[in-house]
């Protein structure tokens, strides 16, 4: 096979998603390795001096900073569905995109791209009001914002629509199906946990544009960007694993969001 | 008695602090009077959607809106001192500043000026490591943002030696001590409720820069914002008494800030 | 038309529903006039100190208290679904139902029933899984503890079968389908604002057993409670136009729980 | 040296402060170790699963369920003092004492004792109102409920003279002054790190009602639960040497709560 014309990939992860006495994932060990940051923005995790300080820790290494915007939800980790009307859903991620500037900038960066979490990135792969109202905040804060998101979702359909730039993900760790969607966490093999595994994966996805689905068959994938995880305990570990991976197949990283 | 020099003055008062399903004063009609609204940033009071629309109604009036930051107690309405560490005092205030710039920004305006709320205003007057963090907060921001507060505070002295622009406040409705402070709120006639009776010492504070003391004592006030209540039944109708008095003694109404 | 054989009613309505600075409602009128207070629990609205004023006041009129669990959402008033797992719903239950009861208690009183509120309310009448874990939670604290439910709801049917007692409830100002389901809310007419005939609905629901439908249909009802909305303008007017109009009619009115 | 009358003495740790997705402690390994498990309940930490959990395990073991009441603070962990009026607080403690009551009652257990939480455990050793607001709130709750504090404590005196039944605590891990008072966490040495030191310390409080300041002087101390802190990556491993030093000198280790 030849390789794709681009031998450039983006890997995005969550961080800054400890709360007060509660540490989460080790961020300044994974921003030493991603090219862009997917910043909890308070709502489902992230109290502010923690957005702050990964926020100075992603702009110190020229990492992009997305705002990582979530249900309001502390308790649910925003994981939890929550059925909120369009306008107070737009409204609320108005607050986080805003919340999440302000330390961005005192950082010396900006919030670059919008990536919703849990629940509600979940929701806006199918639900339309939803979706629609998530790209209505960001059109509405900066009509150049670029949203990164599933293919195939509601949210990258309308955001495009609506003329915001969109990007496209695949994700490093998790099983696929024979027609290109994720494996329900809940089933058996939903989530790979073997970094070696996890890198070849990567590799294929990114050189090779294309994953092999749990019952075998090989199918094409198009992605900007590759999520790896960081809030398992082996998650550092398997983020440099891809990262070496990529490196040893001269690919270069680079963030998607200008 | 000659007049001062400057026949303008500014008139503010707290906007935004309904919650959800809980309603409070009359945004609108409050914004139809003040030259300077106060709003709520989420953390005492003022859901996102309140605070669009408050801002939103301020920015059609073209009254400046302010940043009501506060602590973080939606159960105590941010009347309760925290004893906050300034570096957290300092990212919470910065996560407000954000928070409500993307509200006045969809609006089409921005965050004029910051005032501290309830506890926090309280605390800044005295409190050294806490003004300091709000300054601190303020100046990284935004090295221009003005900063609204009682004469003689922490926190106006300690903005004014960072460089900060810095705007003093009288109150319309509450009592003076004869050393020129305000008559705490559990004493008797700490607070003037007669629209007549507080419209009068609005006037009497602009043209003549004094205010009679619960003793009977003259005392000067100096002031380049007036703060009127709005959260009292008969709030309106005092602020609309107010406006009035000033009208007809052609003092002009105009936000200090730029 | 003959009367039923039984002349005894309950009245039920939502108090406990102020938050800190927040007022709504005005309880000590309500809680004058029915005989069933369905209190909240601090989980919708509802601060300590509100359900202790509120259980003291009913304690004292001799008011059953119920506790009105609901989802963890002061900002959305528990009006929206959230997707809980059952575990920790159950959970969240219970720590309502204990959190009002402390309230009750050193009121006097105790918990005398169950009723969900908002969303919640509305999941457990189709929601399975939902109404399940309410139940659950119910029958693990005490399996005497009534619920309040809408007829036909899964709610009251897992009750039952759980061995709880269960008891149904009507609703004084909204209109019904001719199927005998509310009319929802968005719906044109589905609230009715008279008080008059509000109270007449009332009487016919009670001493005739049944109500007319928003097409003329006249359908059954069954009821040992009729809720009364209490956080309207209105809403005491009608409360007491109903209890008048009950009293006229010789029907007396008790408390369904024990 | 003569063995004192009572070779006995209680263990409490703080237990049930995850909260969500955050875990905190090694909960299941402590309530193996101490005798009295001071669970969280909610307003500094505690999920209602978490605290659930917790009370079966510390049930399932006979391990006394003590109250942890805090501040309502989950983003400052209880941590901040907040100036609360002493009704909201009264009121706030016993929303806290119902809550966990819950959680004991369907783990087969009962709320056994009452301790306050981080920064309320500092302000009730000084704060006579506050202290004053959580006795009251015992007292009305059940009278014969245990309060654990610090001796000389405004907490521990008033609880006394309120005729609540009242126990002391000294502390493992803690460095003490010459008068017999905590060394302040921030200065150096507050904390002692060494299992095998904070071991021998207890052991000679508890054998020998004695312990090394400090400076070196020898003060009294008298306790009849002395507390090991469960948080710090090093906390189980001091918690078993504890119990074992203890068991080695043929103390036995009993709940001080009947």
């Amino acid at each position: 096979m030849i390789s794709p014309p681009s031998p450039t990939i983006d890997l995005n992860s969550d961080v800054g998603e400890s709360y007060g006495r509660w540490r989460l994932g080790d961020d300044a060990a994974l921003i030493e390795v991603v090219t862009s940051a997917n910043v909890a923005c308070g709502f489902h995790a992230g109290d502010p001096s923690t957005l702050r300080q990964t926020c100075e820790q992603a702009a110190a290494r020229g990492v992009a900073i997305g705002a990582q915007v979530a249900y309001p939800d502390l308790g649910g980790f925003g994981r939890r569905f929550i059925d909120m009307d369009p306008t107070e859903l737009t409204d609320a991620v108005l607050y986080q995109l805003g919340a999440l500037e302000a330390m961005a900038r005192v950082a010396g960066g900006r919030v670059a791209y919008v990536k919703p979490h849990g629940a509600l990135y979940n929701a806006v792969v199918h639900h339309e009001t939803q979706a629609g109202a998530v790209v209505r905040a960001v059109r509405e804060y900066d009509a150049t914002l670029p949203v990164l998101g599933l293919p195939g979702s509601q949210l990258v359909g309308q955001a495009g629509e609506a003329g915001l730039p969109t990007f496209l993900e695949a994700f490093a760790d998790r099983a696929y199906t024979p027609v290109g969607t994720l494996l329900p966490r809940g089933q058996a093999g939903a989530v790979i946990t073997d970094p070696v595994a996890v890198a070849a994966r990567v590799v294929r996805m990114v050189v090779g544009g294309e994953v092999e689905a749990v019952d075998g068959t090989v199918v094409p994938v198009r992605a900007d960007s590759i999520c790896v995880h960081g809030d398992s305990p082996a998650a550092v570990a398997i983020v440099r694993a891809v990262r070496e991976a990529l490196d040893d197949e001269g690919v270069s990283l680079r963030a998607f969001a200008p």
